[in-house]
């Protein structure tokens, strides 16, 4: 079946899959007046969910308790809340019972079962989340819900982010239409601390808990996972996934291909908008690494060359730096062999054999300075799996924007 | 002993201790005009040495060669030859055969066997070495040895390095007095490629190979192994120790301790002023992490602590940010327990037990606007281990000094 689905992207952002009713609102947590600091997103009726998280042992409160509801919920949830502006991290037990009691508001609120509320937070860390701030702001959502308010709602997730990111998709497949659509935001750090990234995603397809937990993880993990601004990972980092089951089709084992093909784009699409969007950023960049034992081999050394300082400032500067890609993947902690490894900037083979091409450096120049970047190392050792990862370049503004004192 | 034993810092650099002869020449191998260019190191009679080397799996010619002539003279070397200017690295099999060249032509000026013979190179990597340039250097290099010439072998070594890097000092114990000297480069990225680090070390100390080899590796681990601008390690990085016995001071296992405390000192000179020379690099910051369940552990979190770019870029901007210090050590995959962990900026407690302390911010903002930083992290695991690293600010300079195109 995954031969005959067809992707459309549409509009519509988080609701565009049926099922879903979304709000963005100001309720005073951000400093600036009248900004929206406040999402809510709520399923017609219980919807199967599944989360992912950061992997930071520093974790902060809205983590903790999306973590034990989704178990305690048995992976169905009916609201997801969401305020930027403040983190809720290095909070204590105080900041644990703020974001329960948020919890158990918008349960009274919505309808559900506290356990069927998911809660995230973005923003300043170290300081108290204001729990009538979000009891307010979640009155006003609940009462300016609908399935138009899309951009709103990706509006009030954002810190220093640039612009809203909002994805959709409908998946066509013979056993009929489904749609998944999502927003997310980051990884512009914020006053005064780190990067936090977060995706929102819903899909009208009929999906068990356990099928939709597996569906996630499969799709962020080439997707979300896959990006990297600077190497850092928050203690925020989340990413939900509701399926209200609204279009009548059911996930099965048939049609599972055609729900991660779904996930993949509109995961895909947020994730590249958040490296476009990382602070200073001037150019997307793809690493591939081919030639790999595994594909978690090669994954680790794109990565490594993704976090490179001297390949990001390079890319920068248009300097088609071979020997900085080649060192990086030397360092990567994977096998490598130098003799055979070949670096690709674009389609311009600069390193192969063991021999450089330095003839063609202008050729790869020019086509650095562009803002879509493809880079391509192979790892010479015949291995048979690959990895592409996401990166920005490093430019002085980050540095700038980064080393202000949060005054 | 290592309770008697008195360290004092001396002049003299690489040929403090007795029993070895220095000198740094040019010979066209940099582009610029009279550049000092090459140095040659040697024993007055073949000294007992050991080495240590680049982790990276694109290692260059002169590191294999090395590597190879240690084990083939059983840790015996009377000469080493160093080049900067180019790195002989990615040179295949053409590399490889001008470094064996080089070694023999220097074991024929020198009067020794080749294997008896070490190389090291630094500089562009991708282009040949002129092996005539070498020869010329060597020769030159050979008539004007000497004890005096140590400031010009330390200058011969340089690539972008601001300055000369030079370390001494007389080790007095009970049994006799020995000394220690030592040069290095780095780790300024040079045109076009990469970070090199480069270590020699002499003492007129009587050491055993295998001994010389252990004291290096644990001196090496503690100091050069234990700073870092920037992630990125070299495909030629090299730390050599030479031992020529002319102080008539023998080191067994009770006067082990002294040598290490010699061998810590300089090295832990030079390592720190390398830091303070990084690329676009305002402050010397040093990351210690305690609480540990083992030195890995610290180790492997202030590793990651100190590369962080929004520490570096934090620090750089005298922001006492602690909640950027909470996430990268939350995130260095070691246990950490952030309800208990404690963030010391100076002396200045920022964060304990889960309660930031943000009205000190400004003395902690006053304190980083020093060049000497010191950062505590306990990672509140109870653990009983600590480790210390060094590292420099993140500049928007070193983005510009490496986004150059290489013309």
């Amino acid at each position: 079946m995954s031969n005959q689905l067809t992707l459309e992207r549409i509009d519509g952002g988080i609701s565009a899959p049926a099922g879903f009713r979304v709000a963005g609102v100001n309720c005073g947590i951000k400093k600036k007046t009248g900004a929206l600091d406040l999402a809510l997103i709520v399923a017609d009726a219980p919807a199967a969910a599944a989360g992912v998280f950061t992997q930071n042992k520093a974790q902060a409160a809205p983590v903790l308790v999306s973590r034990e509801h989704l178990a305690r919920s048995g992976g169905r949830a009916a609201a997801i809340v969401v305020n930027s502006g403040c983190a809720n991290a290095c909070t204590g037990p105080e900041g644990l019972a703020v974001t329960r009691s948020s919890a158990d508001f918008v349960a009274s609120v919505v309808g559900c079962a506290p356990e069927q509320v998911l809660v995230a937070s973005t923003g300043v860390i170290g300081v108290q989340l204001d729990l009538d701030r979000v009891r307010r702001g979640t009155g006003a959502a609940a009462a300016a819900l609908s399935r138009a308010a899309h951009l709103d709602a990706a509006k009030a997730i954002m810190t220093t982010d640039i612009a809203p990111k909002e994805a959709a998709v409908r998946v066509v497949t013979p056993a009929g239409t489904f749609h998944v659509g999502g927003m997310a935001k980051g990884a512009g750090m914020i006053e005064p601390n780190m990067a936090t990234m977060l995706g929102f995603i819903t899909t009208d397809a009929e999906v068990e808990p356990a099928v939709l937990q597996r569906a996630l993880k499969d799709a962020v993990d080439v997707t979300f996972n896959a990006i990297t601004i600077d190497g850092d990972t928050s203690t925020n980092d989340t990413v939900f996934l509701l399926a209200s089951g609204a279009s009548g089709v059911a996930i099965g084992e048939a049609s599972y291909g055609a729900l991660l093909a779904g996930l993949r784009d509109v995961c895909g699409v947020l994730a590249r908008a958040i490296v476009r969007g990382g602070e200073g950023a001037t150019k997307l960049v793809s690493i591939t690494v081919t030639g790999a034992a595994s594909v978690a081999d090669a994954t680790k050394a794109a990565k490594v060359v993704a976090n490179s300082l001297l390949v990001k400032t390079a890319i920068h500067g248009g300097d088609p730096n071979w020997g900085r890609l080649v060192a990086a993947a030397g360092r990567a902690g994977v096998a490598f062999d130098v003799e055979r490894a070949a670096v690709l900037v674009g389609s311009i083979v600069l390193f192969k054999d063991g021999v450089p091409f330095d003839d063609r450096a202008p050729l790869a120049a020019d086509y650095l300075s562009g803002t879509d970047i493809e880079i391509t190392i192979d790892l010479g050792t015949g291995g048979s799996h690959q990895a592409t990862v996401w990166t920005c370049d490093l430019s002085a503004e980050y540095v700038t924007i980064n080393a202000e004192y949060r005054t």
